[in-house]
């Protein structure tokens, strides 16, 4: 990794979508702000690890000493674009105490049974903790619009709601990094491809993945209504090429680390006298 | 790590609570089983590590495809007894999303209206999961014991009820490894002195951590009716020193992993007809 390896500004600007690209014509294969190989990413990723883990201490014990924020990672992205594999690789590195992960899967009939927002509501990261949604409440403007899963009215008063809640969700002190992992229609073939190839993989595959990719178009036009109607000041929306996936999981580092770094931790001061607990350690 | 070294038969059956020896009496900094010195118990643990995954990756990949089981770690301790380490370098070794973290702090008031195994009942983990309770519903009839919280002809009934708790949740797929980590009195000062030492430790120390100190003996022998009341068949107690924390770490790893290995996974079969697949997909 030579010197000059690395990112050549702050990622929460480079990655910030812009919205006079359609999602479908994201470079996926870029890798936006990191001057380096694949090699250097990985020594990159090695080195912010521990960057990460300390911040990561940092939120959480602060969190215990009485500060509310948190961080909540929102992952999205179409199947095989890799949001696993970051929470293992990126997530992975740090106190898995401190990490509150959340997989949205199709909702089950109680979640139906309650307002869309309800079960995240309660999937919310609680003071100092990194919370990580694998896919989100976006999934209900996603593939509940391209499917009309629910009538148009309905999906349409979504993006206000999540606006409103999301402001709500800031200013109760969580940053929201909202990720969307653009991979391009031939390299999600491959990946499948891969899973047919190795039967200890078969797990992974579903046939509605193939059928899926019908209707790839639909949805990369329900991902840029998303980031024209919910990328807003306070919860921006970041565009993440996944092509390469080392490169998305060194980006989304980067993201986290920045965020954390906003934040201005310090360790929490002893609210007890150390001295005298020291004298009374002695004597138990 | 010589040719030899390793572990000289089944932890569970060497780790399981031997009731004729009071908790007290326990040997804190030995290393029962494992015939090795720290490096090799630090290597051991690395190359279990990659034994640990695969295990656990078959284990949600089953759980995907209907099987229904899951594995619960109970872990208990006294405070430094390094619960919080166990997660992290144990549990941290496998991906995020198959492990299912819970932490069991004072009740809050809404838990406290409630039976006390409600909240644990809650935090079970799901098909396919590791559960990992850092502390559990045994503080019930621990903390709960020593400083009398509730009157004793109420926590005299939990005993029971625990195990018909335990016992439906076994029967409903869940193994359960239950380990109380056994720590020296003079360990815990030295760790508690670590805490008061470094700035950066401070957070973790509260001065009750020092009082408690002086319920020592109480606490030693409510663990002991613990394992005499709830150590049964199908949801037995394991009994680990951790005055070294290398050993207690390689030790939890080994339960792990022949009750992954109890299970006697594979892969689990294609649901669809793969070369049908492949075929879709080169056309899609």
């Amino acid at each position: 990794m030579s010197a000059s390896t690395g990112w050549s500004g702050s990622a929460t600007e480079i990655l910030r979508v812009d919205p006079s690209v359609s999602f479908a014509d994201v470079d996926t294969y870029a890798k936006p702000g990191f001057t380096g190989s694949k090699s250097d990413g990985k020594a990159w990723l090695g080195s912010r690890a521990t960057d990460l883990r300390e911040l990561q201490e940092k939120l959480y014990a602060n969190g215990r000493s009485g500060d509310h924020r948190s961080v909540l990672l929102v992952l999205q992205g179409m199947d095989t674009s890799g949001k696993g594999g970051i929470v293992k690789h990126v997530l992975g590195q740090v106190e898995p105490q401190g990490v509150d992960h959340t997989s949205f899967a199709a909702p089950t009939e109680e979640e139906r049974a309650h307002p869309f927002l309800w079960r995240v509501e309660k999937a919310l990261p609680r003071a100092g903790q990194i919370g990580v949604f694998d896919r989100s409440h976006y999934e209900d403007v996603l593939i509940v619009r391209v499917h009309d899963m629910v009538p148009r009215e309905v999906w349409e008063t979504r993006y206000d709601e999540i606006n409103a809640f999301e402001k709500r969700v800031v200013e109760s002190g969580t940053t929201l990094i909202k990720v969307a992992l653009a991979l391009s229609k031939d390299e999600q073939r491959e990946r499948l491809a891969r899973r047919l190839r190795r039967p200890d993989k078969y797990w992974k595959f579903d046939p509605s993945d193939v059928a899926e990719r019908g209707y790839w178009n639909d949805y990369m036009a329900a991902y840029d209504a998303v980031f024209e109607r919910t990328s807003t000041e306070y919860a921006p929306w970041h565009v993440v090429p996944c092509d390469r996936k080392w490169y998305s999981r060194v980006a989304v580092t980067e993201l986290l680390v920045e965020a954390l770094h906003g934040f201005d931790l310090d360790w929490p001061a002893a609210d007890f006298d150390v001295e005298e607990q020291r004298r009374l350690l002695r004597e138990s």
